[in-house]
């Protein structure tokens, strides 16, 4: 089986060098070219453009920074033409629902599968082959690469035959992350604010009824008041926080603890903090209240 | 050391319990007989009244139901009164800030020792012995009770001098349940919007980035419906979460979460689901989507 | 008719004054004695105590600044318990409904008829007697009292038998008047954001869809930014959108402009600016979008 | 002058009719014929497609649905190219920020002067030429058309050199008047929740502090649950508070009252609400509290 990959990124790379470490024969391209060249020192071929990685291809798999990259490098970048009929486009990247929506229509055009398989968790665990994945699409389909899903995830999660309800559920979980930062900050501004040791109340939950690592990695930057080097930008929170509200927008479903989160996220914005750890949205709750 | 206890509702009979266990003597009492004639058995001498129960006392411990029924028992009840100098008040339920402020002019005037040591954990924690205890007042006091915090629970955390900073900080832990239900209820309504599998959507995320007891209790209860019976009602939900506004209104922190959570808290309320199991607030956020 | 008035404040001066004018014998009593001296001069009688103000009073008009004073007053300061059988007092400060119900039931206890009459409007429609008066109570009594409202406003509106049902109309139209500062903070920050002149943007909506003294007056405060000295202090603003708040709770009724309304006066009474104009509610949407 | 007129809704007809009655030649357009012919027997020429209408105008004003549509009508439909060099095109259409400054790059790429004026006020506004120009662009280019906006309103604002201003000032007057429903909608269901009559509620305030036809009209409808016909659809002002929010996004503003208006219009939406009048937006607080 002959896979493409488009994106090299830092969840990109890992993942990538993990279906080389299976055995698989990769093409892969990406905007830069320091990644590529790692990438092929472990096996990999250099393609020149994404149509190039794209050709030959059994398997285009992509995991590019957003929709508007997404649309350049497969449409314009001409990956999408260069797929024989059959093949099978796996798009990694979080992307909007509606943007799914478009790609299964351009793919389904084609004559080209698609379906959607974001996934959760940071570097280390892309480089462990350890990452869950949240996939959607025509069944058979997935069956087809869940050996590749298999090298790069500790277990994959199936949520629907359209692809963009994997890329709900991904949003939906991001949404999550953002509410239990937010939650931290204004829990800690209250303990602050009588006097509580805002270090040790986040000690305590995180050690307690919140003890996961969601929980205790941005607990621990709030508490530290440590935003850099950012793990995950603030900035895009405040992007996937964006995409869950219009998901929820166009099937009407209100969300008020998004909605202020979308709110706190401007505000962080206001305060040129988009550049932070996510960590740092758990500031908003304190500066409100005159902390500091 | 004797020890007088009151309240032995589903909490305060496994703690007191626990101290009988331990070998200390306990007085008991509580408004109903049933519990009492259990501690009886269990070595437990019955006082027939609060006054009765705190008389002779070293140390007494209330764990009573809300400000109200702690005003009445201690006050009007007798049991401050009857205390002798020197002895030391616990109060191991969750109060308001302004009653534990109240509180704790009230024990100085009467020459008690007063100091909070509100818990974190439901009834089977309870009954192991292994709550977490978070406890705030003059150390030299704590230090005194601590022996008794170790036979009642796994550890105790300390907040401060001051017995209302343990109330801020069990407040402001349940602020950030409340959270967690909510988040868990937005999230499904957006997932299940979509036509994923809510049951499918909240096994994921507790399986993976929210894999706590919390999470996995009220997520698995609100992708089953199943909110009876009631392992802590969201009419006492909705009270704590009063309790921590009030508590960040005194020292002017806004709390946008929080508030969301009242009038959410209100809904339910005004739906006649005060009742149900607190997992039940997920239910708002579907009913405004149209999806009941 | 003889008439005892309790309170002469900015608002209950002028209201006892167009008693005066009107004809009524009227007694008076004030904390402080200049306001006290300035009647006198206008035919009213002083008196040394709430209980001699009630004495020999067939009405009693109570217009004090809260809860708290009212209930010191009448209670401890033993204006009720001075007054006749068959008296009545009508209340006409903004008080909580849970007060206006206390307040009801000790009235009751005494034998003595107790309305309520807020009133809508700021001192110079006090001075003109063109107040709108907001009235529940039993229809018998207020109709005997509606002569003393007809010196005194311009309207009377009756909304129930309940006098709280008036405490509940007062607040409804002052958390009305909170939401419209709120709006035009709201507005203004978003036009400001993109190069309009807020003061420019102000004036037009002012002039057009909201040409109403409420949105000219908060909107050209906030447009210039002019907070002092303050017509009505956003520390008091702030109270009643509280009791709105306690009232809506009462009976369920979720109100989330309300809630974000509490959230911003405490981030304003957070940054010292509660002794400001309640326009200065306006300076938080500017604040948190960076544009101080 | 030449005039081409594009969008011959309700608004648009009596505004073109404006223009012919005050002696302007008008080349009218629109998707219907119905209303072209009610121009044409006013003395406007039809034109039989958007670049006809343009064709040989100076000023091409265009009144169209939104964003979609207008860039529909002015690009595809032909009528930006068929534009004399030095032509003026006025779109007085409430569209978004964003679009607004991709028309005015379009325009500028074209040699056309670009502006925005839309306006404030309801048919019967338009019909009497009293609706209120909210304008942006060039200044030049403005003095040039305002002897065309002065056939239409009764006053002309000016909102800076950039196009996007005026509908930034459109979208947030539109936003303001969402508040004023939702307020409106909130104090009405604590009102009723205590046994107020909602009707009597309203009545006072929109006689009183709200005294103005934008709080009086949507307040009768709430009143009287009288929603049909709809004088502006919900689902449109759901639209363009979007758009407001939108706008926000732009510029890092954070508003909490457009994020709940937001989600409160998503309710109504998902309860099959939008094609009812915007009033009915008033309709949430009181489902939430189960008042209906």
């Amino acid at each position: 089986m002959q896979i493409g990959f488009l994106g090299l990124g830092t969840m990109g790379s890992p993942m990538a060098a993990n279906l080389l470490k299976a055995g698989y024969q990769v093409q892969v391209w990406n905007r830069s070219q320091d990644p590529v060249a790692k990438l092929v020192a472990l096996g990999a071929r250099a393609a020149d453009s994404p149509a190039h990685a794209a050709s030959g291809s059994d398997v285009l798999i992509s995991m590019l920074p957003d929709d508007t990259v997404t649309r350049a490098v497969l449409i314009a970048g001409g990956a999408l033409a260069a797929l024989k009929a059959g093949a099978i486009h796996v798009n990694m990247a979080t992307v909007s629902v509606a943007f799914a929506h478009e790609m299964a229509e351009h793919h389904q055009a084609a004559g080209v599968a698609y379906v959607a398989a974001p996934v959760l968790g940071r570097v280390h665990l892309a480089e462990a082959g350890k990452l869950n994945i949240l996939a959607a699409g025509n069944s058979a389909i997935l069956d087809r690469v869940q050996p590749l899903f298999d090298c790069m995830g500790q277990k994959t999660w199936r949520f629907g035959d359209r692809p963009e309800q994997a890329n709900v559920v991904k949003l939906a979980a991001n949404f999550m992350l953002a509410s239990a930062i937010e939650t931290l900050g204004e829990a800690s501004a209250l303990a602050t604010s009588h006097g509580v040791s805002g270090e040790a109340f986040i000690e305590m939950v995180t050690s307690t009824i919140f003890a996961t690592p969601a929980y205790q990695g941005y607990g621990g930057a709030l508490a530290q008041r440590r935003f850099e080097p950012a793990g995950f930008k603030l900035a895009l929170g405040y992007k996937d926080v964006r995409l869950a509200l219009e998901a929820a927008e166009a099937t009407h479903v209100p969300m008020p603890f998004a909605s202020i989160l979308k709110d706190n996220h401007l505000d962080s914005l206001a305060h040129g903090e988009g550049h932070l750890d996510w960590a740092a949205l758990g500031l908003v709750a304190a500066r409100r209240a005159g902390q500091n």
